[in-house]
């Protein structure tokens, strides 16, 4: 696929290159005036803001912490290497005269956004994706940098070389030397029964049940025993990773209705359902999907007895086999499909499954659950209770604009 | 595995059988006196029962399941299937004259088990599961008859031929014309931080998630901020099927450490912890492990490429290969041992997985979830926050005592 469309405006316009590979030496200079850092709420600062709010004194958080086994000190370890990187950043960026603002998850608004001309994300992929999650339907780069490297993913992140030397970064950036990738994402419409386009944010709220309960309340329609079909409205999130859809309950089964590519509904019993972009192939979606080593060598040791055929079944086989086949799991970010998966499927005289995983344009579900929920990004979570109707596509207008560095 | 133990002590004691299959027409005859029969609440007396609750008619009623995509005639047909099965069951016992106890749900106490010499459970899997819950410590048969074996499953049931016949079934036992299974159980050992061993009953209650909750706070210890590490205790409960350890939300990793046999701690990241019995090797732990045709397909391609072996990939042989290799993830109901799963692993350079499944006689779980449960044949719910260290043992004296009957 080799997208060529001009999606920058702006007085240096970009050509845009396929796969984000072959990374492009001649990109226009990106010269932001102002950036907003977003910096991840540490587990340390979560603890400590909790304790604040019921009296605690240092000590006893010491000692909360350790009955559940963390240790202050590790968790305060983290916080400081942690904003020890955020400030690398926010200083790198004001020696080059850039204007910054340093926000965490509740002060990042849309106002922020709109002032910007860039958003720097510091934190792990949960921070990107937050980021994200405030940015749409306008060019605006989010560059992530991976504020913890040695505890925390940063797959959605710069290369982890740039988080001690931002500087080379924004060099990089500043001379051309980078190449736009346009990560797509997936929209959402909503119609049928009893459905609430409000989202509940669940983003580094760490909620509790409770919490995440009280919430989807809050924001509960009026009347609820007012069950109609609503016209089709499109919600305002756009999915980076992947659109779960399922019970509440991790516990309980999921029932509900799905049309491939406006295909016939067809009933499925199971674990949920996950939709993922390309960039997403690499998350959830990927370890839903992947085979270890184990499984592979069973598979191909009752393959090689029952085809009565001299396969020479060695670790180095079954290495080779399983990372083939798990890479195979993954597809270019800028593609613009959405790969569906059905978590662990029931398959009986009742519930069939013909396709239990693959590629799709358009995916449409119908919930026949009780207590359900569709989740975006693992951060936004919309009601999705039984006739509920979600149809999912991908345009590339909503697609996030993020930049790839060499290694 | 063969189980020699004498396990009922009266009149016409028992020598047990392992595995189950080989079928011994030599098994003393079993005839009860008092039988109590469990029959499930059916999505229509459901339906109608929170209708009522509204003061809704059935024209409303109607209109509310049309909605939802329901059919009013639909429930009341299977409903109606189920009853008069229920029907058959209770007047063929009558028959025989045997004292019948027929019983919902809610009425089904530990006072019935101790009356009943025998529990019919009617219904799917699901009321079996329900039926066996309050059975324990004592030899008590437990009989499933599946009551709309074109809807619902019924692994855990007589075969299906015995819902209409069922005196032929009762011949069967009274002539000793079948063979005891005796189906081994996991006992599960709280302790830790903030444990509450008092559970959440979710057995056909179709909680939502706010019943569910508050269903929690009312069973809630009272100080819940004195976390102190409690001794070890012993769960009223048994597992037949599984036991599954994750956050409650279904959308949010778990985190947690587990050992293996007393093995060292390891840290985990994924979406929970099935730990079953051979009964539910056939359940949820089935559909988490089973591979598709489509998977092994792809996988023996890639397979005869990287080996160069001309292995002959068609139908047949991936077919074959699948069916064997899904097999091997069943095992005997008797062996008292636990398979356990973790589900969709994340595997990256903070965490590791080393084995993420196989046999253990013992394991321990120490969570470090957020909002988690611990959640027992999908009907029985514990809290499981981080602190909280469960320890899953198989102790042959908590089998369930069923039958067999001839196909």
């Amino acid at each position: 696929m080799a997208l060529s469309v001009v999606r920058w405006g702006g007085p240096a316009a970009l050509s845009l290159r396929g796969k984000g590979r072959a990374l492009s030496r001649a990109t226009a200079p990106f010269r932001p005036g102002r950036v907003a850092v977003l910096s991840k709420t540490t587990r340390f600062e979560f603890e400590q803001e909790r304790g604040r709010a019921e009296g605690e004194r240092r000590r006893e958080l010491r000692e909360r912490l350790a009955t559940k086994g963390s240790s202050y000190n590790g968790l305060l370890e983290r916080h400081t290497v942690h904003s020890a990187n955020v400030q690398h950043v926010v200083d790198t960026l004001h020696k080059e005269g850039i204007e910054v603002r340093l926000v965490k998850r509740r002060d990042y608004t849309e106002e922020i956004v709109q002032w910007a001309d860039a958003i720097v994300s510091a934190g792990g992929d949960g921070t990107m994706l937050l980021s994200a999650s405030k940015v749409f339907g306008q060019i605006k780069p989010v560059i992530g940098v991976n504020t913890d490297p040695e505890r925390s993913q940063g797959h959605l992140c710069l290369p982890v070389r740039y988080t001690h030397c931002f500087s080379e970064a924004l060099q990089k950036l500043r001379q051309g030397e980078f190449s736009w990738q346009w990560r797509q994402r997936i929209r959402i419409c909503l119609e049928g029964a009893g459905i609430n386009p409000t989202p509940v944010d669940l983003h580094e709220q760490q909620l509790s049940l409770e919490q995440h309960l009280t919430a989807h309340r809050d924001v509960a329609q009026p009347a609820s025993c007012d069950v109609v079909n609503s016209d089709p409205q499109l919600l305002s999130v756009r999915a980076l990773n992947e659109v779960f859809v399922g019970e509440s309950l991790s516990s309980r089964a999921s029932y509900y209705e799905i049309s491939i590519d406006d295909g016939p509904w067809e009933k499925h019993k199971n674990s949920g359902l996950n939709m993922c972009t390309g960039t997403g192939s690499k998350a959830w979606s990927y370890n839903i999907n992947k085979l270890a080593y184990q499984e592979v060598e069973d598979l191909l040791s009752i393959a090689k007895e029952k085809s009565r055929v001299d396969l020479p079944i060695n670790q180095e086989l079954v290495e080779q086999v399983t990372d083939h086949y798990n890479q195979s799991l993954i597809f270019c970010p800028e593609d613009p499909k959405i790969f569906f998966s059905i978590r662990e499927p029931i398959v009986n005289r009742v519930f069939t499954s013909s396709q239990h995983r693959g590629f799709t344009n358009k995916m449409s579900v119908r919930s026949r659950c009780w207590d359900a929920c569709m989740v975006v990004d693992g951060g936004t979570s919309f009601e999705f209770n039984d006739g509920a109707i979600a149809t999912l596509t991908v345009n590339e207008e909503d697609a996030l604009c993020t930049v790839v560095l060499e290694e």
